[in-house]
């Protein structure tokens, strides 16, 4: 038997077999749903309002996900809800997939939970004349009879107990910190709903997690720009900004909260978690996002020897950080290496297990600022590149952030006739990042450009000449969405990426050449970075923005210092390893570096002045003769 | 050789012998002048400001004490400066004795300094590109090498480390909390100064204390009305006024918070301390002002069996209570024993050393709020009776408080001739406490009333009838200061002290009786309490406040709840004890006992309707039998 599954308000129609979940429905008719979880149950992101229609019993993961007064009203997950009879259903706004691809996710191994919070169910009796006991004593001795001494309880929870004890009719919940400080009561049981957010501060991208702190499962995840961004695009900008004085450092820490509010927020609205039971806040940064979100003073940050403020893990209260978590919940700051090796660093390491990795490992977290890690389980040597935004789309002349319509694939083929792929496949409006670096890429395979990067391609149809310099036209304006502008690569274009990858070449190579390990043993290239997902790693290569390898030993993990954060959340060892992690590393300033210059200006060339490095590439770039038709001379 | 010293602006003059401090020329010369600590140089009240003349050079506690701005502007102490010459000084209001009387000292046994807050000086390398370790590791790694491990940071000195650590060159001074968190990091070496507050709350007056943390000596103490008087004069209307909501609950905290402030920010002033360097605070007060103060949630206080919220030791963040010392300092909250036994109890239980006495000792801190202990070093009974307002002068016609022109000291002659003495010895303006105590006490003796408090005096020019009731004129209109009103105590008036005496007898006999101690074992007599120390302790046993015993083993210590606040801010044993203390106490509501019923009736009797308790006093009532002719039958 089949039914006719209607999805509202755009009216899309999908006819499945009965039993299959409204999801199968959603993916036949093309119905835009969010489903973080693979259809697990477990994210709550796809839940729809059902209108009319008949379907299968809730499920335990509807109980738990969907909030009680959405329950009322009819609302279910597409991934449960099996068609049972023909349906109608809503789909809400916030259960549509995202337009803007902000890539937030990222690898995470298994971890094992081991949570810094504790619920404890507790059924005390009532004073009486006989046992006037102190509200306190009588759940802290009950407490400790079951193990838990010696507790603190938190001011804001000790004002309220009197008034919780008594509307749970002294059925309540505890909830302990660390095994050392009571930080929530609540009426009645809730052992059940226990949650933290886990945060990733990019310089460019902030992420937002909230995971179920009982089975470690991802309920919410979203992520937004930096809204710091008004105050300077870089760290450097930034840091100047709040050096500034005392109220410019209050009003930048301000804005990034601001912007972690917002995304809790959205994610208590979407879940229906209470932000009462939100106890435990993780997050990572580089340490000048780390120190601005703490708003530690930073002026040292930028002066050198750039020393950070503060290097070791910190736990403060939400409260005294304006954090619309629960007030009395704790924030836990993961360590930084230095001042321009971060908590996303070690969060990076964490996520890649580049600290129990046998062979030698090259790990960069590609971004504004790139980190560059290299090591195995023995020593780790570590650096920090000012990558610039080049990557994210940011000083290209047609460059933009990953969105509908933005170009992420681009071939060059032997008479310069471009082939290319936008996001969303919809009408090319400009270049994203990936797509830049596989222009740049292919400009070089194909003869455009020269390996100093210089536009050697004329007198052809896609070349012309701009002051300053050339540009190469990727999409003729016929074709782009708005019909009026060609998309190009300019030669400053081509400059920008050329700074951006020898700044990472060259981090690379001073670690090789100070650490003194051997160039030859080399193993595996690991690439993180909120946008390392869809970087085709050939044209990386090409460029060099990494030393040659075959391509299989090239693997990218996406967002990892927000899967570092989830891990630091969800479990105390990977808090301790962490700070292993960070005790043991060895940091390069490459500010003063001379073989970081020397490297760098290496780099400047594609894919580097030492072509013995690149055979593969090489060879793959001479092949193109028939440029030489069309090259002045 | 001798000198004349003139203090401005009043212009008295004083000769004194060369080398006499300037002290003494006050003393001389009827210059009120502030003196706490008796000429040795510690509290810093008695600063006074050279206009002219020549003096010994600066001492130790000057430079101490005096603000370098201060000292700079030629302000010297009065008790250290010696005269070598003509001086003129003039003496600024806040070093003068106050007017009101507002007893805010008490008995202090020596206490053995064991400090919660310690100061280290470190110098530490600053950060070089050979060593770019972050700012908190520096510190951290230096304090664990001289045996401070495992410290936190406190979440604002965090913030402040980078600028301070630099302001000082790397030579900077880090107040430790209880050996485990960093409160406060400065700038060079200022290891010698480290202050706490001492606070107790009563239901009427507020006093606050600064120790130096360092010797142990008191160097501020002043006092103010409890300002919570506006909602209510009893701690009932107060809870009352509290359970109304929680903006009143706020509003509640705010003014008793905004009353300490008051009066720290005085003694910042007054001593020239920074606020910064206030690092604890520990409060002591009954237990409804004790959660009034932490703004907890106390509807259940008011209500049988009377729990206090919270009864253990609390420590809070002094920023969490919007208190003005250190915002990283600590606010350490003494346990409570009851709803209606509090921190108070206990600090005066401390002072006094009830607990480590041998013999059977009644301990009384009489207030608003009368807390009545009885026990010795074996065990400790306790118990809290509503004694009223009448103490203090409230509740009666011609009540007033401990301030100039207030009557005393009381004597009725045998002929109703009254010989009084005022504070201050100015003209009569109405009656403090003590003198209210005098006055029934001394109308029983002379016959102006009956034991039953009935006023049986008549045809005699000092009683007159008013509606209702009889009035005794004590001061005649023309000797008063205003000379339009007699100063009288009216039979209501009586009856207010009968009430308040009945419940505080009543609470030691329903202790006698419940806590089977044998009543020939009592064997002394303490009363406590801010007003304590004026009170004939004749009077006091002849209204039957107390049971019959020896005057010379009744004792009088004062505001010994705050000296239990300063015991414990001295002294982490002082704190243990205390606790050690509340877990010990046996505490009896007497809001539920008919044994108290019976001895409150038994106990409006003056003494007492068993007179066989009192035989003394018995003795010396029946004495004046002249009284029968002026007595109406």
């Amino acid at each position: 038997m089949k039914y006719e599954v209607k999805f509202l308000p755009e009216g899309k129609r999908s006819t499945v077999a009965e039993e299959l979940p409204l999801m199968a429905a959603a993916l036949k008719g093309g119905v835009d749903l969010a489903n973080i979880c693979s259809g697990k149950g477990y994210c709550g992101k796809c839940v729809v309002e059902v209108i009319e229609g008949q379907l299968s019993p809730l499920t335990d993961w509807e109980r738990k996900r969907i909030p009680p007064e959405r329950l009322a009203r009819g609302y279910r997950l597409a991934c449960q809800a099996l068609v049972r009879g023909h349906v109608v259903v809503r789909v809400p706004d916030q259960s549509r997939v995202g337009r803007q691809r902000l890539v937030i996710m990222g690898k995470e191994p298994p971890v094992a939970l081991k949570e810094n919070v504790e619920k404890v169910y507790l059924e005390l009796n009532a004073p009486t004349l006989h046992d006037p006991r102190a509200d306190d004593e009588r759940i802290l001795q009950v407490l400790s009879a079951k193990g838990y001494r010696n507790l603190k309880v938190d001011y804001l929870v000790g004002k309220a107990l009197p008034k919780v004890a008594r509307a749970g009719g002294w059925k309540i919940t505890v909830t302990i910190l660390g095994k050392r400080e009571i930080i929530n009561v609540q009426a009645g049981d809730t052992t059940k709903q226990s949650f933290g957010v886990a945060v990733d501060i990019g310089t460019t991208k902030l992420a937002v997690f909230i995971v179920d702190l009982l089975d470690g499962n991802l309920v919410f995840a979203d992520g937004i720009m930096n809204p710091q961004i008004r105050f300077g695009e870089d760290v450097i900008s930034r840091l100047h900004f709040a050096a500034q004085g005392e109220d410019n450092l209050k009003e930048i820490q301000r804005t990034i909260v601001g912007g972690i509010n917002e995304l809790v927020n959205k994610g208590v609205a979407d879940t229906g978690i209470k932000r009462e039971e939100l106890y435990e806040l993780v997050a990572v940064g580089n340490t000048a996002m780390h120190h601005l979100f703490a708003g530690i003073e930073s002026r040292s940050l930028g002066l050198c020897p750039y020393p950070a403020g503060l290097g070791r893990p910190h736990d403060v209260k939400a409260r005294d950080m304006g954090l619309d978590i629960n007030p009395s919940g704790n924030v836990h700051l993961l360590p930084n290496v230095a001042g321009f090796v971060g908590a996303d660093a070690i969060a990076d390491i964490l996520a890649s297990r580049l600290h129990e990795r046998e062979r030698l490992t090259l790990l960069m977290d590609v971004g504004t600022n790139t980190e560059v890690m290299l090591g195995n389980r023995d020593r780790i040597w570590s650096c920090s590149t000012a990558s610039g935004p080049a990557f994210e789309g940011a000083h290209i002349k047609c460059g933009m952030r990953a969105a509908t319509g933005a170009v992420e694939k681009i071939r060059i083929g032997p008479d310069f006739e471009v082939t290319y792929k936008t996001i969303d496949d919809e009408k090319a409006r400009g270049i994203c990042g990936s797509g830049i670096i596989d222009g740049v890429a292919e400009m070089l395979k194909s003869g455009v450009i020269d390996t100093s990067g210089r536009m050697i391609l004329d007198n052809h149809k896609r070349i012309r000449d701009r002051n300053p310099g050339k540009e190469f036209i990727l999409i003729f304006k016929e074709e782009t969405a708005s019909g009026k502008e060609d998309v190009v690569i300019t030669q400053d274009d081509v400059r920008e990426i050329q700074k951006a990858k020898a700044a990472m070449y060259g981090g690379y190579m001073t670690l090789m050449r100070k650490s003194r390990f051997k160039k030859e043993n080399l193993s595996e290239i690991v690439i993180a970075g909120a946008f390392g997902n869809y970087i085709d790693p050939e044209s990386a290569r090409t460029l060099g923005m990494i030393p040659e390898m075959p391509l299989d030993r090239i693997s990218f993990l996406g967002n990892t210092a927000g899967s570092g954060a989830r891990m630091c959340l969800k479990s105390l060892d990977a808090r301790s390893e962490a700070w292993r992690i960070a005790e043991g590393i060895k940091y390069i300033e490459l500010a003063v570096e001379a073989i970081f210059e020397e490297e760098y200006i290496n780099a400047m060339y594609m894919p580097n002045s030492r072509l013995e490095e690149y055979p593969e590439t090489v060879a793959v770039i001479r092949a193109p003769k028939v440029v030489r038709r069309y090259v002045k001379r």
